[in-house]
Parts: structure tokens; C-alpha cells; sequence
């Protein structure tokens, strides 16, 4: 079983209801999206680590655009990067049009997740090495090192 | 864009939580089970129907093994049949151990889906024909013309 | 105490909330409708079992006519028959006019329940005999010994 | 059609799901209840009146004794009293043990309800005379209208 | 660490969506009012008791007009009156308007709760006398305990 | 009606149920807070705005310590920076001991909102400037001014 970014990816889709939603407008509520956001990355870790995991942050996580009532969602989660026992997870958010079946790419996050045991404490060896296997993969882990930089960086401290 | 049963495949994950059981033991409650597979099998039929879809019948559903909360389950719905504006959706559910990556088949289920307007009115025009490529997607079809066949027999009516 | 279908019928009554539907147009979101049935049939069947039951399948569910926000929805459950530790539950759902009180019948299900202890594990001992105490008790049972004949002919087996 | 106080009884079943529960100790949130209360009482309400109603208030709901995880619940309500558009509606909940149907009384709850148009606006016409058809059904409309009674005078206004 | 009624005074703010809504109209469902009130009083309770509490009853709710969709929430509570380990926690609810920022008052309750240990059992040690701060501590009081006697009185009781 | 961060502080209490955790640790679901964190932060982005807004982004999101079910749980927002029509809105999470009322710093996040109108579209006219009346509010100012230096920074783009 390799450890590819692709081997853990995860496909999540939804009808958005008016349970999701957050006014008269029919606009989904941002609340419901970082949930299902938060579940789909939360797999893909799940998988790289081959146990549980915690949230540890929301990187970042921009609503490019409005999602509304009735729009199917396929939300798209693989993991980006590993540092000892946490995972950068990149987590992709599309609406689809059924008629056209063309998607729109409406929401994206980076989110932190840390390996734990099964009572919710830090595991004590690393989650095993992302195999990049692709362009793509080399790129992304690039990038989420970067961010993780700058993230220290602002928080006056030295990456390890 | 064909209409095999394959380009409207909907993958659906998601992680049993405390809110998804149904007693103190920690097993899934199968009312969200089936709530889950609505959409699933919703989201295929409005893909090959191109617009909004309404469930018409649960032709059956089998539990096959009890889903425990922790478990990552990922649905997976295609449509197997489709007659005038109807279709036959099956879905096949099996949970994950992080661990191994193993998957094990706990739920199946065959729905029926009608395709619908925008106010919820049957549609006058059949949905695209079922393009069959491959010996499982003619199989499927085979399946769930029997299925209809004993179900209009059951009925005391003759398949038209 | 008597092991009739009228000891351990189920009445649940409902009103259809935004929350329930599944879409603009107001109509009733069927998976939820399934939790509700879920629910419903599962209290008749631990009636008669006299403790804990789990779903086993759903033999058929049909949505007869669709079911609007604001609506009361009155489920109304009763054991049709019983083999060993299993029991099909035969659930009625209406919906009621508030002006005429008439009731319009919109769903109709039929599911198996299976016995369990409480740790969810099949129990030894059969659950009590059906008493049939009207025409239409029998009649009901005879419609679910057929459709489990067939059900079982459907999957190549002999009715035990 | 009669418009007694038994014509517009509104039965509901539930089972206490952990969704339902405020803590590790699997005892029911109160909350939860107070919200089944209001759907049972209501649907009595709106029989009565034959259209929509509104909660005017609690006039007073105990708790007498806990509910858990896994119990089945039974509530029932019917219209104690009416005056002009507002009817007082008592609910009753039990819980039933399933080993020998035995039933424990839990809580029970008085409210008022005040009828109301489609946009939500109090109706102009009184309700239906509520027909007292028992010595139960006056001995409720008795105690209903003394603790109208005493909420009035706690208020330092007269009874109309 | 003083015991007044600010000490443990509690605010909850809640945006009202359409899943907390009854009906087309987008008025705001009673039940989930309940649900948030029983919240807020509890917690000034558990600050006040310093451990878990239930809710005993509610004395009396009065919803004073209507809330919608789309409206901010504001609940605000405090312990009025104690007696041995049970206590009397006020709530107001008011809705805001965003644009003048001018607050409505929508929604007022008593409510009981009674100190408990970690099982659910009622503890045997009064919680904490109440520090009357200021003349509206005394008013509430003052109203809490005549409303306490009427209760009682009713209840063909005397207060002890 | 100042226009400074108090003036449009939000204060959320919520006590966490089994309802928001999300496995058998009973540890609190991180989806559920996110939840939360959105209509805090919100309600204080409508307040100063005067009006309607959508999240444009999480800008950053920590979680420092796990939550536990029955833990208290009281989010605190303010408006601390603000920019034609957007706003940043930082979010102070803390959990309540009841025994001691010592409170733990459990999350902190930072979102960014715009002001919309009544149909979800951007407005034309700025928000109201943010008066700093405080030199927390000045530090917060200048390092909301920072991270936004360093995200357009990152996307390769300069300050407006």
C-alpha cells in the first residue's frame, strides 16, 4: 500500500438543504461547509496515518463564491505534507451543474491535522513519508512548506 | 458527455459520530444510514437525468453488519436501470479500517428515482438512455429488469 | 399481555419543519421520512420483542405522494409477522388536512427487525408468537409470508 | 365532527437517541424535551382550531423524574380549555419499560396556544367550543381555568 | 469569588437560521427557543451551584412576539432565588435590530434547576446562599419567592 | 452610537453535548466549534457593519486544548480591523471550570467578513470606520494590519 497523496484522497458529496442554509436568501451557511471541510480532510489524514487524528488548525480557508440551496457539492481532500506526526490536508469544494455537469470551484482550505492514539493523546512516532508521485504532488508539498514557514515566521519562530 | 452508469457515480464519505447512533453501544442508527443513502443515490440520478430528481421507492435495503461510530463509511451510487423518466439506483456502503485500508460491505441498497421540474412535477421527456459499456453495468441492468419484473408481478401487474 | 399486532402498534406524530425538506419548493426530504419510519417501526418491534431490536432490511418503502413543510404527519406501525427472532413491521404514513381533519395516505413501508441483546448481538430465543386476532391481521400476515417467499426465490433460497 | 377534547389527542413516539442526551451520564436533555412537548401539544392545537396556532406559553412543565439514553417515550396532549383564539393544552410522557410494557411517568407540561392565520397573524374568530364529554375532560377544563385564574391574578389583572 | 446573581450571570447569542424555523413563514420554531433558554439557564445554574445541575421545570415562559429568520438572539440569565439545592434562574431573550442596534424584548422564563453530583443524584449540600447585590437582586428575589408560595399554595402545599 | 470593538463585541455560551463530540473519547467535534466560531464572529461583523455579511475566509484557526462533553464552552468576538467593506473578527474560545470558574484558552481564530446587502450582494459604500479607544484594540489593529500584509504578500500581491 503506498502513501501517496492520491492513495488517502478523499470524495465527499452533498445536497445542500435548507438545513445548511443561513437566511431568506438561500445562501449556504459558512458553518455547515468548515463541518463537511473539516469530515473530508479529516479521512484523508485518517488514512495517510492509518489510525486517528486531530484537528490541530485551520490554515486557511477562502469562500471563492456563493453556494446555495440545491447545489450538489463535491468536496475533495488529499494530504499535502507531513512533519513527524501532522499532516497539512488541502481540501478542494466544487458545486455542480447537473445539466451541464460543469463544476465551479467555490471554496478551498489548508487544514493541520496531528496523529493521535485511540484515547485522543499525541502518538509518539511520525506518520509514514509522503511518496510524491506526481508533478502535482511535488508542487503542493512546496507550497504547504512554504506556508508553514511563513506561518512560523509570523509567529517569531525558526522552522525545525 | 456519455451516460454510462459510471459518469454519474456519486462517492459519498463520511465519519460516525456520537450524534449518528441509536443507544448506549455505540452502533449506528440505521435511520441516518438510510438518510445518507438518499443522497447518494440521489446525487447519481440527477446526474444522468441532467436536473431535479424525487425518490419514488426504497426497493429494498439489507443491513449486512453493524456500523459502529468512529468508522469512516463510504457510500458509492450508480444508476443500474433506467424506464421513461424513472431510474434504478444502487448503492453498495462499506466501512474502512484506517489501519489496513481494508473495506468491509455493510449496507446495500436499490432505490427509485423520478425525474422532476423545478416545482417538483414528473417531466414529459424520458431521461437519456442508460449507456451500457461494460459486462457489470449489463449485468446491473439485467438485475434490476428483474427486480422491476417481480415487483409489477407482486403488484398483479404486467411490466410495461 | 397480549402479543396481538394492536399491543404493540406505534403512533408518531410529526410536523414537517423547514429543517425536514430538501429544497427549495418546500417538499419533505424522503431520508428523512426514512429516520421517522425507522423509528416508528423499530418501537412495535421492541414491543413485541420485549427489548432491543436492529434494522435488518427494508423490504420496500414507496413514497405514494409528496409531503409539504407545514404538514402533520401521523406514522402508524404494526408487527405483520414473525419467523424465528426476526419481524416484518408494516408502517402507514399520512398526512393530515387540519381544516377537514381528512388524511391523505402518502408513504407505506414494509421493514425486518431482528432481536438483539443488549450488547446488539442476535438473541437464542424466539421472539413471542404473533397472536392474530382479526381478518386483517391474518390477511396482513399472509402478504408477508408471500413476500418473503418471494424475496427468498429472489435470492435463489427456500423458505425455511 | 365532535370538538372534544379526545377528537383532537395527538399521540408521539420517540426513542431517547444520544443526540438527544447533555452529558457523558446518558440522561436526556431537557431541552430536547421541552421541544417534543411543543410538537405534541401543538398538533392538539392545531386539530382543535383547524389551522395554524402559535406557542403563547409555558404555563408550567415538570420534570419528575430522569429519562435515559435508549428509553422509549410516549407523549400524549389534548386541549384542556379554550378562550376566544387561545386554547391551554396539557401533554403527558411516559416512558415504557419494553420487558413488561410498564410505563413510568416523567413529565408533564401545560401550555398555551393562540390560533393563527397563514402569515402567522392571531385569527379574529374564536375557536371551536371545546365539548366536555367526560367527567375527566371537565375535571381538566376546571383546573385549567383556576390556574388561568391564578396567572391573572399574579399579574394583578381580573379574568375576562 | 462572590455569589450574586452577576457572578453567574450568562449570555447567549444565536443567529436564527431557517433550520430553526416551524414554517413557511420563517417564524421561529418554539421548540428550539425552549432549547436554547434551558442552555442558557443551566449554565448560570452550574456557575452558581459550581457542578452539573437538571432542570426541575419551567415555572412559566412567555413568548411576547415573534421571532424570525434571519433575526440576532440575545439570552441573557441569572440565578434569582435559591432554596437548599434548588434554584430559580431568569432568562430575557430580546432580538436586535442590526441596523439601529435597538433591542426587542421577544421571550422571558423561569426555570428551576437542582444541583446534582456527576451520577445525576441530587447532592445533600445546599449550594450557595445567594448575595442579594443590588435593589433589582432583592425585586427578583422577592418576585421569585412569591411565585414560589402561589406555586406551592396551588399545589395545596405549604412552603417549607 | 460608538463605532469601536466593544461596541460590537459578541459573547456565545454553549455547553458541549455528546450531540458535538465525534467519536467514543468524548472529545468535542472540531466542525461544531468551527460552527460556532462563524455566527460569533458574525454577529459582531453585522453589528459594526449594521447589516447583512458573508465570511469571506478563515484567515487562521487554533486549536490549543481538547474540549470535553459537558464542558462549558464561551466564545468571545471582536471586530478588529477593518477595510473598505471587509472585516477581520478575532475569536476568543475558553472553557469554564465550574468549580473554580477558572477558564482554559481552548481556540482562537481569525475570519474575514464582507458586508452584503438583503440579496447576498456585495455593498457599495465602506463600513463604518473602527474607532480604537483602547491600545488593545491599536495592538490588535496593527496586527490584523500585518496578517493581511502577509497573506496578499503570499499571493504575490501588494497592500491596497
Amino acid at each position: 500500500m503506498p502513501f501517496t497523496p492520491e492513495a488517502s484522497r478523499c470524495v465527499m458529496t452533498q445536497i445542500v438543504m435548507p438545513t445548511h442554509t443561513n437566511g431568506a436568501a438561500g445562501v449556504m451557511f459558512g458553518g455547515v461547509m468548515m463541518q463537511w471541510i473539516d469530515v473530508c480532510a479529516g479521512v484523508a489524514a485518517m488514512r495517510h496515518a492509518g489510525g486517528s487524528v486531530v484537528t490541530a488548525s485551520i490554515d486557511r480557508l477562502d469562500f471563492l463564491g456563493p453556494v446555495h440551496v440545491g447545489d450538489v457539492v463535491v468536496l475533495s481532500s488529499q494530504v499535502n505534507f507531513t512533519h513527524k506526526t501532522s499532516m497539512e490536508v488541502g481540501v478542494r469544494v466544487e458545486t455542480e451543474d447537473m445539466r451541464s455537469r460543469a463544476r465551479r470551484y467555490t471554496t478551498k482550505a489548508y487544514l493541520t491535522f496531528v496523529a493521535v492514539d485511540g484515547h485522543g493523546r499525541p502518538v509518539q512516532v511520525p506518520v509514514p513519508p509522503l511518496e510524491l508521485a506526481t508533478d502535482e504532488d511535488r508542487r503542493r508539498w512546496d507550497d504547504a512548506l512554504r506556508r508553514r514557514g511563513e506561518r512560523l515566521h509570523a509567529a517569531g519562530r525558526t522552522p525545525r
